[in-house]
């Protein structure tokens, strides 16, 4: 039997409510002796800390640092080496677009060529600005090649998303990239039969923006990558047998919520909308997933008072998550993002869980931590694994075996 | 490499004696901030403990309660989801009924039909005498169906075991059970061609059974659940080269002893039985399993007294088997059973070694307890691997690669 086949067999819907709390990519490197979370004032994080068990967990496996994408699936049970997502899909989730499973979403870069020869593969990186003057123009240019429907949305600088709406669709398809400047242009070769349709459709697509975009130099022509097709994977419903939901403001963490079959919730613009979204929903769904983004995009900014801000904010708003009572409450991150390393890193991730039927309870007052989740009872394990911990505390897990 | 062809190909025979000690259940909750472990007076335990390496063991992955049967394999050194030992096969075990290769193992309900439809599935779960009394009349009755011989057996209130003997019999068969009252006496499907004959020899027993007990209302007739044959499993002869012993009050952890070729001792009927038996036969083995059944009795209860007592007692005894001075000694549990929650749970066991080679030893004096095993040196793993360390330790296993 496989880990989902247990999963399912085991696991049973009762009344309890689950919360999963998200600050992306919270974990962080000490600069002056202290990460970010150790530096940031949080009497709140610590009083739960110190009648719940903690650990550290790994989001991958020791020493990968995993984008969004694998990290969420990670969170939410989902094996992150096993679903793999295709970049088409998570740049169209990334900036909000919704794919169907019979759906092929690519993702585009606007590129330079002079005499079909690429000069730029990225257009200079035009602003976003003239990119979403381009996709406009565009839109009434290119709306169906053959029987299939075109959609283009604008993303920053150069990057758009070509979504591909039909029958017959396939993925199977090369890259339409040189992957290098002073090549030609590049077409599309299917891998399979089955694909040869697509390939039609998407290099003509390449002829027509190439024609189209003639007076628009450096846009000119473009690059197309990551064909890929939503990805067959099985609900949350299905695993666990929940009723979940995300307040996320961010697209990206919407769109992987959907992925596994989360109801998004309208979640504003703030993590005090996303508390009162969490209150409002809070007799309708078993599980909610709440993501806080900003402790990861000021780490990734290397703004290390940023993010210790946000977390103190974050502080100030948890006993009102807290007084919902909730039978089984994690926080954690999805990865750790140093402010010192100004990106994502393989450093495992603080974790805490509050429960009725957690075993140890610590006697002191503890700060919630880095140093503290590395000494925390539950030691280390993989971010795989939270999903499983929470539902056992939720007793919505039977036995396995007799 | 699988795990399982790396054990065969680096172990090897040696004189050193291996004992693994079994509290079934033994890990707890806290109740009065203590769990039953950390509240009973283990002198011995925690003696041994402060010489020894401590950690927490999965049973098999963080978050799922397994059964006895799953518990145990893993504790055997045995992937418990590799190795789904059917329910029939666990039942049968559960009694002390001796199956073999070729033979099918079923759990049998006595139910109530009314003109044929079900109306209780579990006969008003009849006394056990009156099961034992129905049984002794079965077995006069029905000896044989076409080549294949029927052996039946009493359990508990309701409960007997079916086993089939003769050739080409295949467990590959749907339930005999409507699952809910209201239904009609429901018969087995054959889920392959080869299953036919027993499929055919099951229904005509079921007919059979419902005719010879049609003055025995309310147990008129009977549902069939579980079809198993014997799993398919190496020895542990065959994994780790060990001559290995069971030493066990209970059925069922002889049953599930003898699946991986343990030669079963006479243990007697308690603790101090089987201390004796483990004495006796020192010299026979290089593996003995020891298992303590009445911690889990008193945690299925809820007697959180009774289960500390249980651990008191066994500890009083403990120094009877470091007397033999083995090389390798481990003491843990198959699955927690907290008196709190009257049932077995996901919460990893206490578990010590001790060994000759071990590299680590507390300074001070400490307590065999669940907060101790959660700050001890080994860590969290899973029970799968506890088999290994004790070979490593016993030097059993040789070199992987060169």
């Amino acid at each position: 039997m496989n880990r989902e086949e247990l999963l399912k067999k085991i696991s049973i819907k009762n009344e309890k409510k689950l919360i999963l709390i998200v600050l992306d990519g919270l974990g962080g490197l000490p600069v002056n002796g202290k990460t970010e979370l150790e530096t940031a004032n949080t009497p709140n994080m610590d009083e739960l800390a110190s009648k719940s068990e903690l650990g550290l967990t790994h989001p991958i496996s020791i020493g990968i640092t995993p984008g969004s994408g694998p990290a969420h699936l990670s969170l939410f049970g989902y094996d992150p080496l096993k679903y793999d997502i295709g970049r088409g899909i998570l740049e169209a989730l990334g900036i909000g677009v919704k794919v169907e499973k019979s759906e092929i979403a690519v993702r585009g870069n606007f590129a330079t060529h002079e005499n079909r020869i690429i000069t730029d593969r990225r257009a200079g990186r035009i602003p976003t600005e003239k990119n979403k003057e381009i996709i406009d123009f565009l839109k009434t240019k290119i709306k169906k090649i053959e029987d299939v429907e075109i959609n283009l949305y604008s993303g920053e600088e150069h990057r758009f998303v070509l979504k591909l709406s039909g029958e017959g669709l396939s993925d199977e398809l090369t890259d339409a990239d040189p992957e290098a400047t002073g090549k030609p242009i590049t077409y599309t070769k299917p891998k399979t039969k089955d694909a040869e349709k697509t390939s039609r459709i998407v290099n003509k697509f390449i002829d027509m923006i190439t024609e189209e975009l003639k007076d628009f130099h450096p846009a000119n022509t473009c690059l197309l990558r990551g064909f890929a097709k939503y990805p067959d994977i099985p609900s949350m419903e299905e695993l666990f047998k929940l009723t979940p939901s995300a307040i996320a403001v961010y697209p990206m963490y919407k769109g992987l919520a959907q992925l596994v079959g989360m109801e998004i919730l309208d979640a504003g613009h703030s993590v005090e909308d996303e508390i009162e979204t969490l209150k409002k929903h809070y007799n309708d769904f078993d599980f909610f997933f709440v993501h806080v983004k900003k402790t990861d995009s000021y780490g990734e900014d290397g703004s290390f008072d940023k993010k210790v801000k946000v977390i103190e904010e974050f502080d100030k708003l948890l006993p009102e998550i807290l007084s919902l009572n909730p039978d089984v409450v994690a926080i954690t991150g999805d990865h750790s993002t140093p402010a010192l390393m100004k990106s994502h890193s393989w450093h495992p991730n603080p974790f805490l869980i509050k429960s009725k039927y957690q075993r140890i309870v610590y006697n002191n007052k503890i700060k919630f931590s880095e140093t503290e989740c590395a000494k925390g009872v539950l030691g280390r394990f993989y971010s795989l694994d939270i999903l499983p911990l929470m539902m056992a505390n939720a007793l919505k897990f039977k036995k396995y075996g007799a």
